[in-house]
């Protein structure tokens, strides 16, 4: 497609104003939304009020003056609008890991006599690193694993308690049919948990609808929450008494100032709290939940399948030497991509260095994540130009792209 | 004591250019620092490094180029030097929840026999609803309660895994003897953890030269880092080979960017991380412990010690009807002084819309921190003589000072 085709697009765009309120850096391409949100200019103000305003002059009233003490509940109740959850339901805390070790015994504890966990083989390793914590104290416990390919069914019986399931596959990109794959679940008698990471604030979601039990996602991919921005966590209302968990922390608490002795559970959402929330980190979440409540994910959605068309459709035409990993159906895609070279790890660095920035995971997939709210379709077409200038030029091929790097 | 007395005494206080490094609100004598410490100047800086330049212009890059990544270290090496510990023993991370779940688990699972948790009746809450939900899921244990005044040799036995213990009384003030504690604990074969929460940044600690096993601790309060600022766990090296904890998440994986499907720990202090960590939090924090890394924690304890004397002092002499709750031994007290009044909680009030924030634990106790990096001798006498005010003029009797404030 000629740029001339891509700047019509980009001029009917109904996203186009969003792009303004997020802070590009110059000459870069920035396709690892999927990874580290993009910063909202939002995200300035937000933070100085924190730093300026509440802490410094507030001081320790600012925990009630300013709302801090109920932020994971507000923050949780706007991050609930994009994923289809009415308030209530949604905490935004901790990390993704921790919040799956929470929910993981919860619906363990909710469901006595049924000792298993079903989980994909290819789930995102940090997923199964959970599991098996829970499991290393547990020997009365199980990890079923489901192969990539096998059905569902063959997996549930029942022991198992609940299922953990990843809505995005983190590599390929590949959508699950949620509400098919949570009724399904739900027919065994376990619980269906899902993983968001890859899919919050990329795909429209309505959980509620979907009746799904359990979530859990981070907030600092396409939700644009900033570095190590606080997780969530998602608890259909109908199972609020029945679950507990075992991180009981005093946020968690019915009476957190009575200083009582005993825990003693918050009846609501609260009770998947734990211990203090870092405020700093959850002030820029909320200037882009704020950017998202004004956003609708069926045109985020619209916006996202059609970058990723023309995305594939370009490298098609222009990078015969690679081939694409991602389901070819847009509505089986999250909103990442996934191209797979034996030499990917150099192909990805040469492009960063070209000011194209995707991401590689081993040992063969480069991921290109289509973030709607500040991408262009010119954007795309410039990027796999300069995909396939490496390519052609076989850039790739200089031994400083192909130099491992260390995390130092 | 005079104003002009306190004046020689400011004067002469070796501390007195670090209030310089410190936002203090216009007419307010903070004497919550024990809650929430108030902001270094140099939070703006690192906070906006972190927003401007690292996320909105280093992206995905800025977890290795900016050394996101390592900040759990890095932060916690400089923490340790805080409290007597050589590097590679502290990491900041989660909350002191989290972690006091992660270091509980980790010492039961190393002293497999011992099913005792020992922990003071007059523990934080915060400790006892962690241990609480603990032992929800493992009927196999015990927490063994020791009352205040108790010995903990009476609570002690082969059947003790762990002695949690606090280093200084959230409502007292008294501060443990922690190396003789240690000491005895070790004999009778358990591990000896100890909550730091009211001690780090307030007195001295020798972690290293005291033996102790583990520590967990947050960073808000005397450390200055910020509202929810993540806190910190100590592990002693011998002990990191026997230690695994059950929120095994990928950042304490041995290889965290090898995607491997099982879980391998790393071999370090970094065992003891789980998931992503908030970046921005976390650098405010890193503000302040570059503060504390250029204290003489020696001239912070005799600056406490002085300000807490004066508090006194200046109490008996002016408000008869108020009784002091903490020890009278300097040397048996961390860095806040209680008082005891039946009506505590309006005269706190009362305070406050003076400009003096204190705090107030149910049912009767008044809480008063001396930061030493930015009190003043002066704000002292000025603090007490409002008190007195409002003792002598019976301020508190102002319904609008007794009504309970709701978290909202």
């Amino acid at each position: 497609m000629s740029q001339y085709l891509a700047a019509a697009l980009d001029r009917d765009d109904p996203l186009a104003p969003m792009r303004e309120r997020f802070h590009i850096p110059q000459g870069v391409i920035y396709l690892d939304g999927h990874s580290l949100g993009a910063m909202p200019k939002a995200v300035r103000h937000e933070v100085n009020a924190a730093v300026e305003t509440e802490w410094a002059e507030h001081l320790i009233t600012a925990w009630r003056r300013d709302g801090w003490w109920r932020l994971p509940e507000t923050l949780g109740d706007v991050l609930g609008g994009v994923i289809g959850a009415t308030p209530d339901q949604t905490v935004v805390t901790d990390t993704t890991s921790i919040n799956l070790h929470k929910v993981l015994w919860a619906a363990l504890d909710a469901n006595p006599g049924r000792q298993v966990i079903v989980a994909e083989a290819d789930s995102f390793p940090a997923d199964l690193y959970i599991i098996q914590g829970l499991l290393a104290g547990r020997p009365d416990l199980e990890l079923r694993l489901l192969i990539e390919g096998q059905p569902i069914e063959e997996a549930l019986g029942n022991d198992v308690a609940v299922a953990l399931l990843n809505a995005v596959d983190y590599r390929t990109g590949a959508l699950m049919d949620m509400a098919a794959v949570t009724a399904t679940v739900q027919q065994a008698g376990a619980l269906a948990l899902w993983d968001l990471c890859h899919a919050a604030g990329a795909v429209p979601l309505a959980l509620d609808d979907w009746n799904v039990d359990l979530a859990v996602g981070c907030t600092y991919k396409y939700l644009n929450g900033g570095p190590g921005a606080p997780a969530f966590i998602y608890a259909a209302e109908r199972l609020h008494q029945r679950l507990r968990q075992p991180l009981s922390g005093w946020w968690a608490h019915a009476e957190p100032f009575a200083f009582e002795t005993d825990f003693r559970a918050d009846q609501g959402i609260r009770k998947f709290l734990c211990g203090t929330q870092p405020v700093l980190s959850m002030r820029a979440l909320q200037a882009s939940l704020d950017l998202f409540a004004t956003a609708d994910m069926a045109v985020v959605r619209a916006k996202s399948m059609a970058l990723a068309e023309l995305f594939i459709a370009e490298v098609e035409r222009r990078c015969p030497d690679l081939s694409v990993l991602s389901p070819r159906d847009p509505a089986a895609r999250g909103s990442h991509l996934a191209l797979v070279h034996s030499e990917g790890f150099a192909i990805s660095q040469a492009l960063i260095a070209r000011g194209v920035i995707g991401d590689f995971r081993a040992p063969d997939v480069m991921r290109f994540g289509m973030a709607p709210l500040y991408l262009r379709y010119g954007d795309i077409v410039d990027a796999v130009e300069a995909l396939a200038q490496v390519m052609e030029n076989s850039e790739w091929r200089d031994p400083k792209f192909r130099a491992p790097i260390e995390v130092t």
